[in-house]
């Protein structure tokens, strides 16, 4: 486990007993009513250690959302809003999302634009979120099955990062944070890859500030390119194909997580930038490397294909009419690779596939 | 009319020939693709003028709305969200809102949201628009009938204010941005409000730079007090229980424009604020005076008066449990009034009622 609080500034407290500052917190805010989201999982596991930990919030009242990336959409965020408005909730509440990335997600959109903008404090309950969603300010929901097509930029009031939550996750959402850890590694620390190829288990990852380090890098990253003008772009190293991806299995019902995208993206986006001359074997192998000792192989038929293809043709992340990938040229470096030539996603679907 | 261009920055530019600014603007910025979000009404009086103005335009798509306060809500910016989706609309695309409030309000706010936020241009089509609408940064839509509880603060990349659009507006329209510039007068400049008594008609604010006078004053309280800390409140005035009105009204089908609430919330305000021996009997007179003059006075049964009291008390606008007004001291000068005694209000529209 992460050691006893990791890291702590105003907005960010990382490590065993993170959740001792929340107290402290409420007091100095002065908030109006706290309102806790949920999903059925987090109620049940998370939100009973919550309250112990914070007497504060036993009058909050408690707004339940159906789990799964399925129902991170406008229709979910609609009964939210409405349930705030029939309890009167004013621009001085606050929204505390307690979850994984769909939660806090979907929490810090709807917070942001409830009454243009109510506080909100993101308690992510996954490896994912905590590595992944818990700094940058990105959230959003899905629209007609793509990917965060709607939302904003917005800072937490306060995240707080504890492990307690990582005791009772089950071990595949344990992976699915994995991904985004082997992602931050290698486009930005080459000793930090080094250290995660020596983990010889996945609870390597819960252990020796792994999760605090990442955090870590991610945060530098943002603060040095709020704006994503080029360096926090690094961050979507495997998302281009990964999300598409993800998206193309969402809409047909395939049972794929996140961080199971994203780390199969990884290697395709590898594939392509190696062939193109732009980045080097050892990335390559060490990406296929890192990705098969976690991740099963994701079977992309045809038809999955034909919809990852079109998807990355309206990716929010390309310029103009070029596909733009992040990409690692070496183990801990970063640039990015506009894509001459579209048939190269295929054969790096084909490369993928035939591992 | 406005003279020639009175007014020109990056982002705003006021005057007869504004549109004209229109064409380099987008040669400087090279968007991918063009979209205009218009209603029924502006499609067809106001389109033909945009275009004619600007000739890269006519490659644009054209997105209509219905017009009107009940469509401004989250189902039709779903609709237009999904087709700017399967327009495959990136995120270097532009949105052109041209229409009234309710176009510029939804237009910002869908754009701000659309990929984590596009660039908007507000090109409004009404006098309230003009002088309300176009700056600030405040955009929104209404929820369950409540006004504009979704939505964010994000500036237009341009806003320009033509009069060639007011040829056509009709008087009740013209009356409805009128409520606005007697607003501004009374909370911020008193020679202001000497020229607008003065005026024997509905013509003079539209002519002799009142419409430009009013959103300088406009433009300079918003960038003294950018979040909204004090000063900007003072935009306030009328809006407390002008809102509230409009809301009631817009609930039961009753007809009744932003203008003719806040207006009628202006005077209810004012005899609070003097009740409360908080503002002088002679703003009281010429808030009466001003708004008799171009509204008729809006009939408040006991079910409105019953529901405009139900939103006053969930008002974005209030601190905690404490119903805030902005109120005129004095003409020309603002104050923030903390309502002890909600009875005050049915006994202010009490007296509107009498008038």
């Amino acid at each position: 486990m992460i050691k006893k609080l990791a890291y702590k500034d105003a907005q960010l407290v990382i490590g065993q007993g993170a959740l001792g500052a929340l107290e402290g917190f409420l007091k100095r805010r002065a908030y109006d009513r706290y309102y806790i989201l949920c999903d059925e999982h987090t109620s049940q596991y998370c939100l009973p250690v919550l309250l112990f930990h914070c007497e504060a919030l036993l009058s909050a009242e408690i707004i339940e959302v159906e789990s799964g990336e399925t129902h991170k959409n406008l229709e979910t965020c609609m009964q939210v809003w409405l349930t705030l408005q029939d309890q009167k909730a004013g621009r001085n509440c606050l929204l505390i999302n307690l979850g994984g990335g769909v939660v806090t997600d979907m929490g810090g959109f709807i917070a942001s634009v409830y009454k243009r903008g109510v506080d909100f404090i993101n308690i992510p309950t996954t490896l994912l979120a905590m590595v992944d969603a818990s700094v940058g300010g990105k959230n959003g929901v899905d629209l007609n099955g793509i990917k965060n097509q709607i939302g904003t930029v917005a800072q937490p009031a306060l995240v707080l990062v504890d492990p307690v939550f990582l005791d009772t996750l089950p071990e595949r959402q344990v992976d699915n944070g994995i991904a985004e850890i082997i992602k931050i590694a290698l486009v930005s620390d080459a000793a930090f890859y080094k250290t995660l190829a020596g983990f010889k288990s996945r609870s390597g990852y819960l252990k020796d500030g792994a999760i605090s380090h990442s955090i870590g890098l991610k945060k530098a990253i943002v603060k040095k390119d709020p704006l994503e003008k080029h360096l926090r772009k690094s961050l979507n190293f495997g998302h281009s194909i990964g999300h598409a991806l993800e998206s193309a299995c969402l809409q047909q019902g395939i049972d794929v997580l996140h961080g199971e995208a994203v780390a199969a993206g990884m290697i395709m986006e590898s594939y392509i930038a190696y062939e193109a001359g732009c980045a080097t074997k050892a990335v390559l192998n060490a990406t296929v490397k890192m990705v098969q000792k976690h991740f099963p192989k994701i079977t992309i038929s045809k038809k999955t294909e034909a919809l990852v293809l079109e998807h990355i043709r309206h990716d929010k992340k390309n310029e103009g009419h070029n596909i733009v990938l992040a990409i690692a040229p070496a183990i801990g470096s970063f640039n990015l690779l506009h894509l001459q030539d579209p048939a190269q996603i295929p054969a790096a679907i084909r490369y993928y596939q035939n591992l």
